[in-house]
Formats: structure tokens, C-alpha cells, sequence
């Protein structure tokens, strides 16, 4: 911590370098990047009408789960290539940035063709041979937490894939399993503070699997932006009661510009720019 | 939720109704009350040193340890009644505040004496003969999580207090005990919010014990005030390498006009003020 | 571990000289004690037909709780005073030893007075004017670890009360709190062996806390006997679904003979006696 | 629980129905089976003198890692296919059964060429392209617990193998991760008891990793019988100090003897025999 430093530019303790994801858009710099999106691409409609959304308000990045890892075998798994391809128009068509999840080695090449970012999901941090894969891919990677992983393993996965030859990483802290059974997850806000002061990489925040409720999305959004996350993936659904996957922590779509607003103003008392 | 509020006076999700601790001075109103002092009182000298710098940036409430529970029994166990002295003393002569720990039900009396706000620690969240004590006496209590108890344990917690006729209840989240073993606690920030969305009691939060170290300080209290906290309880000391008691986790009183500057400009990003 | 040794009367590893509790009896030598009882004393009735219950068996302890920790103030809290007559007067018609709860400073000396072993509880491990309270008793102390307390904490309890003239210290491990959620806590065979083989104290194992369900007790008490513990404290009821507290964990008393016959036979392939 | 059935044959409650791992060797029956060998295959000399201690034992199953998930790159990483051929002759020579773990779906198809027996790490238990993969397989699975996971996701993930049609699993329970440090995993024994009443697979105890010192692991092997399971995996080695991997917790070959004495007992007092 610099605690001597005089101006607000100081405020965000930071040992990362920025990770460029589109032209002009980068992760870890001065801005704080807001990416947003159903938790599952459910239909043409469904990611347009999202991607619309994100558009008026500013917002560059469209997440979206096109292979979904889910507990249970009977629940619903995606729509696959199908989901790519209407995340990848709608993206075009709106000029956003894609991040989308790479579920197993197979899948990497067909998710680097069609996304601008490869997410590991948290139940594949310590999937080494897939951490390789991506590892000698192209593309910038959110490498999100295991949700009972340690930092020192969360960084050790990180050095898994930058040993292979890719360096663009962003951590993402994405909740911790813990003892408490009134949210899903635990979100570390320290973590995201420690990892910004210690680490190569920029971090981000999410607050939909962090809390696994809707109403606790806003608040959690807000403390790790102020812990100093650079980014936010957040789930937003137009009809969260009609959501195929973890319909409790789908933002409705109506309450995003409340999101942009809050966190808008959160980063410039930090001395940021929300994008 | 209010999602639909349009000002940003409603940022803060509020179930809550202010405590007064002191005449014009409330925990979960309007103002964010930030509460610093050393983890030990340890002399006259150390302690009105920190009362003054407290009452130059405007800082109302000291904290400190008379009575201190510590996991050996060769740790320093605090100065008892000398150190309730040292407090109240200090404390008159600058206008301040007082709050310290009642380690046990024979302390309350005389801690309630002393004192204006009695804090049961972590240890003892679910030591009813105490709680039922302090719901007896005549002074605010805060209440901190025990770093090992859900959230409605919590609350069950305050009810104990509160059906003694003790109604005056401040909450406070000091982290919890995970598995993650470069903090000392995770700061539950999700707790925060949640309980000011459904209890009845304010919040505050405690980045000191929540992280163990000075350095991660700053941004646990940025993040404790962005999810929602009503106040901040924070360890500070003259010479934090010299400090008799968790030393790691004191911030220097240098660095206390920095955590005040930054405090102060997330709470006015809510729409709050910083006292 | 003493891996050399030829015979089987040294299979448990052991660190600790063993506690007489009662003329002839005494945790951590050769002989696995089975404590057992209600987990609330209710009434004189009840509490006979499990007394007796137990001394057909050749049990020789009955544990029963008359101060009654709850989390929420409007569960049953005990039967006080009138619960530690009855257990005294049931025990002194079978012969029994009597283990009980006390929970607060202002309980020791009655409880003193009633019963032949004190508990701590779990949640009070870290109580510290308690713990000095019953480290100036005449009597035993059975010390509960905290279900989210490390081995370190609880000796570091124990030596609370060692420092203050009482050694007569039996750990219990009775589960932690984890992140699975399908038993109530976790128990920790691992703890058992750790302190069987570092610590100067003998331990028991509490297999229904440590489980929560009456269907894992006996699975739970084996495995805890197995990993070297000295005796057990079972929670055991005539009529399960009408107890007061704990209902789903209480074994219902006619399987006693079936938990007495497994556990003997464990205790004898470890080369001990079951008492 | 069968409270009422009479002979000790009924002792171990079992909803499960054996799995065939090699001729006229069930896991799940009456026997407990145990398991043993290197962590690693570090060469022919290595593997091959802790087989022949096995089976001068009359140890009948070997297990190995060929492939090595390691957090950090910077460590041993294992032999690959020449580790899998290392296995094969030694098991070769002296009738043992193989088992050894496949660390992504690139490997099934050669794990399964050389071994008995496929392994799913901990790691790896929700990685569901591996869990589908392996459900196509012609051999029997061990399914290591997600040291993260709960008991519902271990049986999810079991089902995500048998949907693809293999149902010849074998659980394993391998310790979980819990804020306790003094062992490097906590051995879940309550998990062993609730899956062999609930599930319809086998249950097996790795006491190597469930406690991470060879100390504890001869109580752990104890406790995870005594609890109900149907074998043990366990980590051994010639010279644990030189060991590649994971040198803390590996049984040195001359301790085998006694934990194979001290299991045989409590198989014993179960009424199953050792194998």
C-alpha cells in the first residue's frame, strides 16, 4: 500500500499491467470494465434483447454460457455451438466484446474461433491439461477462482497457463465456499485486495455467483469494485423467473442502469472510469 | 431492493432504525461512523495520542481493549480497570466516544461504568449468560459476529440481547473462518448487506480482524462501506511494530488521514457522510 | 506412532496419563468409557428410564444437560437446578457418575456441588473467565472443542485452565463446521489421533453432535473409537421424536445394546475393555 | 441403520451392491479390499519393491500415479506413458490389480489400455467431460470426493458417469478442506457411513490425503473402516523422504505390515474380512 501518496490516482493499490480484450478496451488499466449477460445463451432473443440493453447503457463486454458445467446431469447444458454462433451475431451487431466459457481441451479451439475472451470456470481451475490448452492460445483468459481454492493455488493455476505462453490473464474472484448458508457463496473481497497488491494480473469481480441472490447483486457489485477490482461480470436476465440456470441471481434486466449508476459512481470515488 | 428508487438516498438497501451512541451521534443513520483506537489499551501516552489525532480528523468514537481475550495465557491480558480509566479519561478530554469489550458478566458493570457503547467479542457471540447481562444494562451494544456463526445465529444472538429489554444493538462483521489461509478472516461483505436488507439492527465492519494485515486495511474498510456497513471499527496504533497485541493488523496513525480521505469519498458515493 | 511395537496393547498411540472421574474409573488408560444420557434433563421419569437403561448395560456415566446453551431464546433452556437434582438423585440410586454443562462462571460452583464431571461446551471453549473459573474447581473438567475452533486454539483452552491448578482435563471432539451441509457438523477423526499422540490430555468423541442423525451415531462412534478416542458421550433418548432438544440426533435407547455390543468390539481389536 | 437385525453380518448398514475389479476381487462385498502404492511411479526399482512387499502381504491392488496433478508447474509432473508400463509389468509379475488415475480426457483411452482400475482426482470430480468420458469406458472407476465438495455433488457427479453408461464406481473419500491446519485434509468419516446408507455405490477411504502425515495414517485407516468403507487407497513408499511427491504422508513399506495388522482387527470386528 502506498500510503504516502498524495493523489486519488494512488488509490488503487496495483501491481498488474492492463490485459487488452478488444481495441481500446482494456482490463487492469484506469477504467473499470462492467461485462454482462445471461448466465446460459438461451435463445437469439433472449441474447439480443440483453445485448441491446448493454449497448444503451455503455456497456462493451456480453458474457454467456454456450457449455454450461452444472451439478446435476439433468440440468439444462447449453446450446453449444448454437450458442456460440447467437453470441458471436448479437455481439456484432451491437460492437461488443464476447467471454464465454471453455468447458473441456475439446472445446477451446471451437470457443477461441468464435469468442474474444475464454473464461475457466471455477470447477476447472485445477483442470491442468485444459489450463495448457488455453495456455497456448490466442485469446486473453479469465481464469476464475476455484470456489475453495486458495489465492496461492489460484495464482499457481494462473502460472499453469502462462508457462504454456499466454500472459493476457484476469483473475476472477467469483465467491468462496464457506460455512454460511444464507448465500451461495462467500464473496472475498479480501482476496481481490490482496491479489491486486501481489500479483501480475488484473482481477474482477463477480457478484451473481458470489451471493446467488439477485437483491444482494447491487451491494456486492459495489465492495469489489471499492476493494479495487478492475471489472464486474454480472448475470442479468430479462425474465430471471424463466431463466434455465440460476434464475435467483439473474439481475433483472430493468435493474442494470441502478447497477451502471452505483458502480459508476463507486469508481470515480476511487478515481476510475466505469466502461 | 428498492430497484426502483430514483434518488440516490435510497442506495443504501436499509431495514434498519438508528442507534444513538452519543448526543447527535447515531449508528445507521444518514452518517458513516468510523471508530478507530488501539487493539490494547496499553498506557496513558499511547492511547491520548491516538485520541488526538482521532479528534483532529473529526473522528468521534475511540475504541481500545481493557479486558483482552486471548487464545494463550501467555498473551498480555490488558490493564483491567486501569485501562476503563485510561479510556474514559482521554476520551473527556477530547469530546470523544468510548466503546471496549465486557470480556465476562462480571465485567459489565463496571465496563458499563466507563464505557458509552459495550462490545462483546467474536468468541462470545453465543455466550448467553453475558448476553443476557448486557441485555440488562443501560448502554448500546455492539455485537460482533462470531467468526464462526451464520448469520441467523447472528441475529438469534441480538434476540437474546434483546429480550432482556435491551434494544439498542449495533452489528458488527469482524470476518469469518474459512480455509483461506493468507488473511486471517474473510470479510463477509455479503453478510453486510444482507443484514442491513433484513435485520432490524445496524452494521459495521471491522477490516482490522477481517484481514489481519495493516496493508489490506484500507481496502476491506472501502469495501465494507461500499456493501453497505453503517461504521467502520478500525485498530490503529502510534507504533504498530511495538504493539502489544495484533500488531500485523494495526494501521499506523500516519495512515489514518488516508483511510479517513478514501472512507469518506466512498461514503459520499452512497450518498452519506463520514463523521 | 509407534511403529516397532510388537504387541497390540500399544495400537493406541498415546501422549496422555489418564483422568479418574470416579473410585475405579478413569479416561484415557486401557479402558473406552461410554458416557450416555439425554441431551436435556426433563423430567425425573425420563431421566430414570435412561439411568437405568445404562446400568444394565454396565454403562457407568450418565451425562445430561440442566443449563441448556440454545441458539434461539425461545428453545427449551433446561431444567436448572431441578435438572441436577434429578441427576444426581437417578445416579446415585444406579451408581452412576455424573457429567454436566456449565455455563456460565455463575453455574460452576452448583454445578460443582451436583455433579462429578464438569463440561464446558463447544461454544464456550474460548469463554476465558469460565475456563479460569472451573481451572480453580475440585472436579474434572471434560472440555468441548469449539466446531470451529483448530487443535491449537482448543489445548491452548485447555492450558487456560491447567494454569490455574486444575489438570484433570478430558478433550471432546464433537464435530466442526464445514461446508457440507447433509450432516450437522463434521467429525474430525483426525483431531482424535492428534492429540491422542501430542497432547497430555486423554479426548472422547461425541458422535451425536459430531453427526447430528440418530442413523450415523453408531458408524460415527466406531470410526471415533478407532481413531484412538478414550471414550464416548452419546446422546440417547426413550422416545426420540418427543425430546425437548436435538430430537434427530438422540439414539433411541433400545439401540444402546447394539452401539455397546459394535463398540466393545472395536475397543477389543484395539486390545481395550469397553466400560 | 438395521437396529433390530441380529448378527454382526449386518453390522456395516449397506445400500450398495459390489463392483468387480478384478477375477474373484469384489470392492463392496464382504471383504475390505486395501489399496497401496507409490503416489507416484518414480521408476522401475521403486515400483517394483513396494509390489513385492504388497504381495508378500497378500496385498492385492497397486496403485500409482503416471500422470501427476500438481498445483505448482514447477513440480514433479510424473512419468506418463512409461510410468503406466512401469505399473503394468510389476503388477504383472505379482498378480496385482492396477489403479491409476487419468488426468484428462486425452488420456482415458491409454490409462485404460494399461490399468485395471480408472481414477478420478479430487480435482477433477466436477470436470464433466472427464466424468462422460470415463462413463464410456470398459473399466471400473474410482471417483475421488472434490476436496470441496459436498455429498450431493459427489453423487451428482457419479451419476453425470453412469448416465453415459458405466456404473461400475467406486467412491472414494479422500478428506475435505476445512479451516482446520494442523492436517492437510479433514477425513470425512460421516461421509463414509452416509454413502453407504444412501448410495448405491461402494465407499473407500484414502487415509494419505485425508490426513497428510504418516502418523495419522494408520488411526485414519482405522477410523475410515471402522466407519463402514469397503477398502482403502493408501500412499506408501521405500523411502519416504526421497519421495517425489507428496513425501509428508507416504507410510514407509516397513509400516505396512502393521496397518495391514491393525485393519485385518477391525475388519475383524466388523465381521469382514481383509484383502
Amino acid at each position: 500500500m502506498c500510503l504516502t501518496c498524495p493523489g486519488i490516482e494512488k488509490t488503487i493499490e496495483n501491481s498488474s499491467r492492463p490485459v487488452q480484450i478488444a481495441p481500446g478496451l482494456a482490463v487492469g488499466g484506469a477504467d473499470v470494465v462492467l461485462m454482462a449477460g445471461p448466465c446460459a445463451v438461451e435463445s437469439y432473443e433472449q441474447t439480443r434483447a440483453i445485448a441491446e440493453a448493454l449497448h444503451q447503457l455503455g456497456i462493451r463486454v456480453i458474457r454467456g454460457g454456450a457449455f454450461k458445467p452444472r451439478t446435476s446431469p439433468d440440468s439444462f447444458q447449453g446450446l453449444g455451438l448454437d450458442g456460440l454462433k447467437i453470441l458471436r451475431a448479437v455481439a456484432d451487431e451491437f460492437g461488443l466484446t464476447v467471454i464465454t466459457e471453455a468447458l473441456g481441451v475439446r472445446h477451446v479451439e471451437l470457443v477461441a474461433e468464435y469468442a474474444d475472451v475464454i473464461q475457466i470456470g471455477s470447477r476447472n481451475m485445477q483442470h491442468y491439461p485444459l489450463l495448457w490448452e488455453v495456455g497456448q492460445a490466442d485469446k486473453p483468459v479469465v481464469l476464475k477462482r476455484g470456489f475453495m481454492s486458495t489465492v496461492s493455488e489460484w495464482l499457481s493455476a494462473a502460472e499453469h497457463i502462462s508457462r504454456r505462453g499466454n500472459d493476457e490473464i484476469i483473475l476472477c474472484e467469483r465467491g468462496i465456499r464457506t460455512f454460511e448458508p444464507s448465500t451461495r457463496n462467500t464473496l472475498d473481497t479480501n482476496a481481490i485486495a490482496l491479489v491486486k497488491q501481489t500479483s501480475p494480473y488484473p482481477v474482477i469481480g463477480d457478484p451473481s455467483h458470489a451471493t446467488g441472490h439477485a437483491d444482494l447483486v447491487i451491494p456486492a457489485a459495489r465492495a469489489a469494485v471499492a476493494a479495487g477490482a478492475d471489472g464486474l461480470l454480472v448475470e442479468v436476465h430479462p425474465e430471471p423467473r424463466a431463466a434455465l440456470s440460476d434464475a435467483d441471481q439473474a439481475l433483472p434486466l430493468e435493474a442494470l442502469p441502478e447497477l451502471h449508476k452505483q458502480i459508476g459512481r463507486i469508481a470515480a470515488a476511487l478515481g476510475r472510469s466505469l466502461v
